[in-house]
């Protein structure tokens, strides 16, 4: 990124520069601050060429690297970038920056035509531009809106008077459904009956029309011209090729609405619609039904070009591949992009299940630096923490799960109120998994003096004690304990009025369930103190403003309070499905 | 009731009121049919008078009797009734009416207003006109908008010549805050000039002022005449009128808004506004603020005549009236007056309460009673159903507990579904109560052939297993039921698709909570299997309208798969605090 003082530029130039640079620091996923950064770079020492200072070079080459590095899939910023180095530094230097692009977003067909259209200018060796039109056919070939990718590949044969190539491009072409299917079937369909018979079919296939043409006219007794032989056999071809055209135009019309509704067929940073986001379902929907594996891979890398934000399609497309057979390599590589690259790392679901398929390819230590990796970005991620002492625990057993506890508990930078749950979680293990909940029950009461502030403290309490397992003999001694924690939540607990109305009313409940033959003054009396008016209820009193423990117990601001009565939920707790009728933009998160 | 096929009228008459009449059998609360039904009878013989014949007369007073015991708060027809009566039978009838309906709505000013009024004009016994006046002085002479009522009685003591009596109402009137509290003021003040002294103010009083005038004088060395004495006597009594109007003036000016803020001052069996019900809170937590026992009470009764049809404002003042002291015996008859007569029976939270309210006064049979009222409306109300249960659990043991559930569950007339609940319920007791996990899961999976397409009944099932104390050695087994559950609901249910994807969450999170080394495997497969695309997912398939089962098993149609999906909640879970902004007109429900 060279000396950072110094961008080459004026010294107004190079505090813009640096201005910049610093907006975009703060915050990388704005993509305004990028491209204003970019455009001052561009401008420097008023536009740069082959003459500029090599710092002024050196910034635009690192700007524009740091750039597509973020967002690799802006086809248009490769192409600049390319043009850009050939004006600097000639062809070679734009073939590596084609290079790289063409690896960033494999298929652009914007990009890929761009490049052999500038290795046709470029290079006067057609055995190596005829290599990069292959290559970009096979990335790009079977778009839809392929056409100015095959378009260019044909007028490098004319160029190059090849009407053999141009004959074997077009039989390949009229067989993939695309927009302007037609018209390649038009020309080929021309062309053939000029050509050479060998140039439009095998030479298997020819023996076998010139046998057919032969045995029917021995039907009728009749013996042909060669002549009259080659037109028949003419006819046939003719009549293959429309054969092949209306295969193609069938499947043409089956993707015909899907294509016609993309209204954003590339990448940009801003939202996209819900009726988008519903299009690119059915489509996959439809493409995956026709089960033709390379189109709905096609199509998935098409998709999440455009839909790239959207995690719902890289967790689709993870599943759909690891439902195929033997594609362990290519669902890594799915999540790998998809967490590397693109899903915000506020959205760690995909993260996790990443970390769930390298577990289970027995690679546990991916699995644990993936968790590492979350938690380095989201350090009060209680769905990371948990999943990971659940990992140690699968793969280690319940020491290491709890050892993963207790350093995040112990951590200064964590949360209080994330250590609270954490706390919660590890009472949990020593009662679920080791079976004691004495152990357990010790872990709440002790905890207790730290975490009292914490509604995921005390729901989870509550939850322990109402799951022990009880009998005539010791309900009592149980009804005791869910009674003192109730209490002890109204006394010591600054919680607003209603999470402790909330929580109270599990002791109401277990009053009606479990309680004994007086059970019902008690409840009488708590329901009185939870609902009734504030002139008899000091919870309801508080709720409606005042003060239920007078001025003696601190009150928690407002952040506090909503982190103290925050609850967590795990990624399938959220998980919904897509609302079909959704309008307007849909969000990323 | 009479013979109901002569309804005393022609036979077209007879025919219309038999209709009306099966009309408001079919929907005893819709009041249209009720006016229709009343205004019928009415008409009947062109109008009826004490000539009509004894069967229109009859059909008449049977048909007012059941309107107003269905509507006992509509006074408009208690006064229409008692003028039917006088006229038919004269004023013996007509007192016995008002008499009746003074007693039905005892807090109404215009009833009670027609009463005294009817009563002054009948009777020439003095004292008990007055009676009459004193009575409903007690009942109504607190409201804001008591002025036709004092009117009334000042106009009687009027006729009487009695100023006396006139300046004594007075002297009550000008305390209480009323809309007119001035006019009553003034002409007090102008009245005191004239009247003898000892009207105005008792005898201990009249001493102490005039020894405060004679003080007063000796201080200044003045020996004042009889007629200065009394002048100045006048002077302070004035003063002190003066004193109280300020007082009086300033309770009115509290209550003012609230009072303005009442749109409907009467009963009415159409919707009243949110804002409405918001202003009614107020202003209780206003006059229950203010602390007079009195004015509280008869607020409440005003505000139950408007909002009789919702059960909110009947919980209120149960709670209310139980939190003072030695009010038990109000308290039941708030709850026997909200459930014999207001609140619908769709909403039983009410007479539950009143149940446990019972059992706490050690009234357990009223208790059973009170439920067994509810199921016999409410026949397949699974709260009610558990809550008699659990009264006889805590009363008279858990088998007794167990026969309310036996014998619902063998009722021919209670629905498969409530009866898939009330079985979960049965385990429960042996699970939680008895303490018997083995007799518990046995109840399960004995039953699971009638209620596989209950989604509670799994629900319930697999929170059973889930909540079972495991160690390491037991969690295999106790793996290999909650996996076994799962495949059951898969394979042999009929509920739809997504609430099976709910229930197997369940299995997810267990397979990261409590699952072994291999547990990501299968964990991914049915993520896959609950989450992917239909291409690769039978359970979404179906979902989006395929069928995952094939057509081997049957599918419910949407009625029963409304019932078989549905969700049980009790009172309390459905609790919500009024929302302060709500808009528009509030439901009963």
């Amino acid at each position: 990124m060279g000396d950072f003082s110094n961008y080459g530029g004026s010294d107004e130039e190079n505090a813009e520069i640096k201005r910049l640079n610093a907006e975009v620091d703060a915050d990388t996923d704005n993509f305004e601050n990028w491209e204003k950064l970019v455009r001052a770079c561009e401008g420097l020492e008023g536009g740069l060429n082959r003459n500029s200072s090599p710092q002024a070079l050196a910034t635009l080459r690192a700007t524009y690297d740091r750039f597509l590095l973020k967002f690799p899939l802006l086809f248009g910023y490769w192409k600049k970038y390319a043009d850009l180095e050939f004006n600097i530094s000639g062809p070679e230097s734009a073939e590596m920056v084609y290079e790289r692009g063409c690896a960033s977003i494999t298929n652009s067909v914007d990009l890929w035509t761009e490049y052999c259209s500038f290795k046709m200018e470029t290079t006067h060796t057609p055995h190596l531009v005829r290599e990069l039109f292959e290559r970009g056919a096979t990335h790009v070939g079977l778009d839809f809106l392929a056409h100015p990718f095959w378009d260019k590949y044909l007028e490098y044969e004319e160029r190059q008077e090849a009407q053999d190539k141009i004959v074997s491009i077009l039989n390949r072409v009229i067989r993939i459904p695309m927009h302007q299917y037609a018209r390649y079937f038009e020309r080929l369909r021309t062309l053939a009956q000029t050509r050479p018979l060998l140039e439009l079919v095998s030479a298997d296939a020819l023996a076998r029309y010139r046998g057919e043409v032969e045995a029917e006219s021995a039907t009728y007794g009749i013996q042909k011209s060669e002549p009259e032989i080659e037109r028949d056999i003419r006819a046939k071809i003719d009549a293959q090729l429309y054969t092949v055209f209306q295969q193609t135009q069938a499947e043409t019309t089956k993707r015909w609405t899907f294509e016609s509704e993309i209204k954003r067929p590339y990448f940009h940073v801003t939202e996209l619609e819900h009726a988008q986001l519903a299009n690119w379902r059915k489509y996959l929907d439809f493409e995956e039904s026709e089960g033709n594996f390379s189109r709905i891979v096609f199509l998935y890398e098409r998709c999440l070009v455009t839909c790239a934000l959207y995690d719902e399609f890289w967790f689709r497309y993870a599943r759909w591949m690891s439902a195929q057979e033997g594609k362990e390599e290519e669902v890594r590589n799915i999540y790998l992009r998809a967490t590397t690259l693109y899903v915000p790392v506020s959205r760690p679901g995909i993260r996790l299940q990443y970390a769930y398929f390298e577990e289970m390819s027995e690679r546990v230590d991916v699995a644990r630096d993936i968790h590492a990796a979350i938690l380095n970005k989201l350090p009060d991620c209680v769905e990371a923490i948990v999943s990971w002492a659940n990992l140690q625990r699968r793969q280690s057993g319940l020491d290491a799960a709890i050892e993963v506890y207790k350093a995040q508990i112990d951590s200064p930078t964590v949360d209080i109120f994330t250590k609270a749950a954490l706390v919660t979680e590890w009472a949990y293990l020593l009662w679920k998994v080791k079976g004691s909940s004495e152990e357990a029950r010790n872990c709440f009461s002790k905890n207790v003096q730290w975490y009292s502030d914490s509604r995921h403290f005390w729901q989870k309490w509550l939850e322990f004690e109402l799951g022990q397992p009880t009998n005539a003999e010791l309900e009592e001694q149980h009804g005791e304990r869910i009674k003192d924690i109730i209490q002890t939540i109204r006394s010591k607990s600054r919680l607003s009025p209603a999470v402790k109305q909330e929580l109270c009313q599990v002791y109401l409940n277990y009053l009606q369930d479990r309680g004994g033959k007086k059970a019902m003054k008690e409840f009488l009396a708590l329901d009185r103190e939870l609902y009734g008016p504030q002139s008899i209820s000091a919870i309801t009193k508080a709720k409606l403003g005042g003060k239920e423990n007078g001025v003696a117990m601190g009150e928690l601001d407002e952040t506090t309070r909503q982190k103290a009565e925050s609850r967590f939920y795990s990624f399938y707790q959220l998980h919904m499905d897509p609302d079909p009728n959704a309008q307007g933009p849909a969000s990323f998160n």
